[in-house]
């Protein structure tokens, strides 16, 4: 087997951080307890194991190939995404009003990442499905819903998300694909998408784009974008399916990773219009396609967790089978396989680290989002919704900036194995790479967190969360063992840093906006590392509670070693960051522009 | 053009690090002062831009080939090389009187840079023939000098290392390849060696392997290997190429990068057995070895800083023209380049910084090369030797590793197109993800610099380093300037941090090797780190006066701004890094062997 989902962990942190019993006791939520996560994950975890996960390599192999306009996908993807569209596992996280199985976040989370480690690839079209839900559910008229909602939410059909263009990447002010209403009240849409993720693909009969134009005298700039719906084939009114739409793949990537997700040139319009339908009102499509990014960019962050535990998996299985020298303390007398090496030891120490820190981080930002959605109360949604969205830039930017240092050491504990490609570690090392730049660069995220999360709540937000970690802080003191100690020290160490660094971009932004930005990347890894170890701390607290009753030894010592590694040697960068953000600013920018 | 070879800055670090002036006061070097390096390296320039750099992407689509045991290199590689040879570079550091140009490694070192630069495939042919020349330097009797050198200096014939075996990476003590005495004094040869870079190849009339290989009867381990000359085709007296030898090239195979370069499977004497020569004497191969090992691991070192070189450029030029979102201080109305935003800057800045750190850095080692080969007082030949030795794993850890973050990056200033391999941005994240591998992974190099560096002379060598370090922070702070100011805070903490863990190195070594060798990668960083920042420390004084003087103000401004960056934002990682080694060793080991 490739892949073996760790069901074990991920019910440790919906049961012990993420607290899936208070979930349990939201309305609507109230079959969606430890029993329901765990059957739901176990069940997962086979399909995901025997069906998606033999998939990758060969999907690495034999890429998405363009044929006369046409995708074909990998041998195998169509029967195995016909089978994840029966297991109704498309619809888990959707409304049951439209088919879906209503879950919290916090159960869909875990099975997306399952789905992620198994194949990158093929997980990203389900990935587009849940955004065009999304947009749809948020911001669709009764008949859009009506239309598409139950066949997108069975897997029949897939999403896809529109909106870069060549000249508009980042920068959504620059997209000039253009609508021109009809007097039926569609519209025809003009222009070319690139960078469509299953942009067109065999395994669903139809696809529904969601696609960013301007409205023929729409306002210049961000303010000039409306979101419309426009199928690959037209929906007749029984919901059969009619002529094919004016929207056609002209080419498809040649990749450094996720090779076997095709990703599209679209041009619409060529043939006289595509046939497109708007999402609400007019110019307000970039609000409503934050609604889809937000729930992608999170997904993005558990692809970065999901390639990280794979690549962990590989390593760990390698480094068991790999004799090579002799342990340096002389323990064995000859050649031993490389787990026992300390540097090999490190280096899949980090690995799991990283990996168990941004999947507890994404877990309690999942169960923010079923509080924030769902909760009866207002105050307590409110404050949930708060939270999640501060977690939203870390989720992404952090999880997949380490899912890079990841699957490098990936790579590296195979020593030259690894370079070899039939190895497979070296996938994970192409696939991961995409993820710090797709749904917005980690520059785009440290954006996010330093203008709408950070300044412009003066900090407020970032703050109440240094105080619950300085809470998790006071129960390590009162815990008192060496291990609670240990990540106590680092801890607070990292929170006061991320203060200081609060203080500098709320007072900042707007006097010194250079130099604020200039650390804004560094922000969010300093974040995102706290935020991390904070969880690892709150896993160690419960993990050694656990132990004094007996329950599970082995698995609560690894949590405590994996939770301290983390402390010594992850969370002790952040005061290193800090010094370089508050003080660094200066060298960042001081530099000639024609110097470089 | 697709590279341009930094001459200037190589050129000041050639002046004012490593001190040309210096090394041409040594006797036989006398040629070798600035003048000669600035020829060299102009000469060096055009044939690396015009020649070799085109072809580093032709080589990544059109890979070597293996057809019926031969190898078919890239098209256009033969006539590079061709031309490469008999521009006579290969002979640039060899002696004179096997017809090389006897320069300084000092000079040496930055050509082989560009070359590097302008193909990491293409240099690894003439690069492993260095090794080989090394080595017959050293160890071969007179007969094999005289047979071998001339061809291999001129770049008639290549050299190989034949190091590794399927059970054999890491640890040499496990190789398996045999050596049978036949009455003429030669060898028979049998064995399969793997990863052989130019095992096989179209560009020259012969190849001369260098194998390791255990004599009958010879003892187990590494104290039972020999070293053997191995040639492709068999060498008359008269100096003319006679029968095929028993060396054939049974598979090529599929890599992660650096495709061009034919890395193969050997198979040693399937006919009967290879004829080989021993060199030197019988058990002393893996002394030898070294030989090769240690010229070969300070010039991949040269790799990370060549291929980072390169990315950087490339990011630069992509940062120029790629027109995005307006400045976020509000400077200018519209969208601008991407290099006016301030993360694209920090990226930009840190790429360079590294690079030009790790330059500086390998600049000095050569002149302490220089030096400790060819200086008449043997005193200075000896500290010159302590301190290049304590550099080699330096600069192969340190700037390989550096360059995995840098070609990152340089994927990451590029956006989505960085990941669309037609880019070209992604071939150097792939192409640099070997270089932390071959010739002795990071750990390897960390073991090197903790065992024989660190822990053998009771750390004297690093606390001279330290107090030589410490001199520059006098400097700078008699300087007085904010940058070098900066500076010096940076730089001080980084040496105390280094200071704290070479203690705990040359005092935990034997009494708790586990603990040491945990944090044997992470003190080679640290070390890394450290000697590249002083470096640039060095570089910001001589900038400054020199501009003070009203040189070339521009240059001298971007080499402070690039030296305070480095101090702001690398340097500034140190004392994290030294608590993670000196407070966190137990969190490495702690985790059961199951429990992974």
């Amino acid at each position: 087997m490739t892949y073996r989902a760790p069901v074990k962990d991920m019910l440790f942190d919906i049961r012990h951080l993420a607290g899936i019993d208070q979930i349990a006791r939201i309305p609507g939520f109230e079959e969606a307890g430890f029993d329901t996560a765990q059957a739901v994950l176990e069940e997962c975890a086979r399909f995901n194991e025997e069906v998606v996960a033999p998939l990758n390599w060969t999907g690495d192999q034999q890429p998405s190939r363009l044929r006369g306009g046409e995708v074909l996908t990998t041998p195998g993807f169509r029967e195995a995404y016909r089978q994840y569209a029966e297991g109704g596992w498309q619809g888990l996280q959707h409304p049951t009003e439209f088919g879906g199985q209503g879950l919290p976040k916090t159960i869909g989370a875990a099975c997306g990442e399952m789905l992620n480690s198994a194949n990158l690839s093929f997980a990203l079209c389900p990935l587009l499905t849940d955004g065009a839900i999304e947009a749809l559910l948020t911001a669709g008229s009764d008949e859009l819903k009506a239309t598409y909602l139950h066949r997108l939410v069975s897997g029949e059909w897939t999403g896809t998300m529109n909106l870069t263009e060549p000249q508009a990447g980042s920068d959504l002010a620059l997209v000039r694909t253009r609508a021109e209403p009809r007097p039926d009240g569609a519209y025809r849409i003009f222009g070319t998408k690139i960078y469509i993720t299953y942009g067109e693909h065999d395994m669903a009969d139809n696809i529904v784009h969601l696609v960013l134009a301007r409205v023929q005298g729409a306002p210049e700039g961000v303010k000039g974008i409306s979101l419309f719906v426009v199928p690959k084939f037209m929906v007749d009114k029984d919901g059969s399916l009619g002529a094919r739409n004016d929207v056609h793949c002209v080419s498809i990537e040649h990749k450094l990773g996720i090779k076997a997700s095709p990703t599209a040139v679209l041009q619409y319009g060529d043939k006289g219009g595509a046939v497109g339908y708007l999402v609400g009102q007019e110019n307000r499509g970039l609000e409503y396609m934050f609604i889809m990014m937000n729930a992608a960019r999170y997904a993005v962050g558990v692809q970065g967790i999901a390639v990280a535990e794979r690549a962990y998996q590989k390593a760990v299985a390698y480094a068991r089978e790999r004799v090579q020298s002799r342990p340096v303390d002389g323990s064995l007398a000859g050649s031993a396989p490389i787990i026992h090496h300390p540097d090999v030891k490190r280096m899949l120490m980090t690995m799991r680290a990283y990996t168990e820190g941004c999947r507890a981080m994404a877990a309690v930002a999942a169960a923010a989002y079923d509080a924030a959605h769902h909760h009866p109360d207002g105050e307590v949604r409110k404050q949930n919704q708060a939270f999640y969205e501060f977690m939203v830039p870390l989720v992404k930017g952090y999880s997949t900036e380490m899912s890079l240092e990841v699957t490098s050491l990936g790579v590296q504990v195979h020593g030259g194995m690894g370079f070899i490609e039939e190895t497979g570690a070296a996938q994970y090392y192409r696939d991961a790479k995409i993820l710090t730049i797709y749904e917005g660069t980690t520059a785009i995220q440290a954006n996010d967190l330093v203008g709408r999360k950070t300044a412009r709540d003066g900090g407020q937000t970032a703050r109440a969360i240094a105080a619950q970690i300085e809470k998790t802080e006071g129960e390590l003191a009162r815990q008192g063992s060496v291990a609670a100690k240990a990540v106590h020290k680092r801890l607070a160490a990292a929170r006061r840093a991320f203060l200081d660094v609060v203080d500098f971009v709320a007072g900042q932004t707007k006097a010194a906006p250079n130099a604020v930005f200039a650390g804004s990347v560094p922000y969010l890894m300093l974040a995102g590392n706290l935020v991390a170890g904070w969880q690892l701390a709150r896993s160690l607290l419960a993990a050694e509670q656990l132990a004094g009753q007996g329950e599970d030894l082995d698995f609560m010592k690894a949590k405590v070693a994996t939770a301290r590694f983390y402390a010594d040697h992850i969370l002790a960068k952040a005061p290193g960051i800090r010094d370089s953000i508050v003080e660094g600013a200066d060298s960042v920018t001081a530099m000639a522009l024609e110097a470089f």
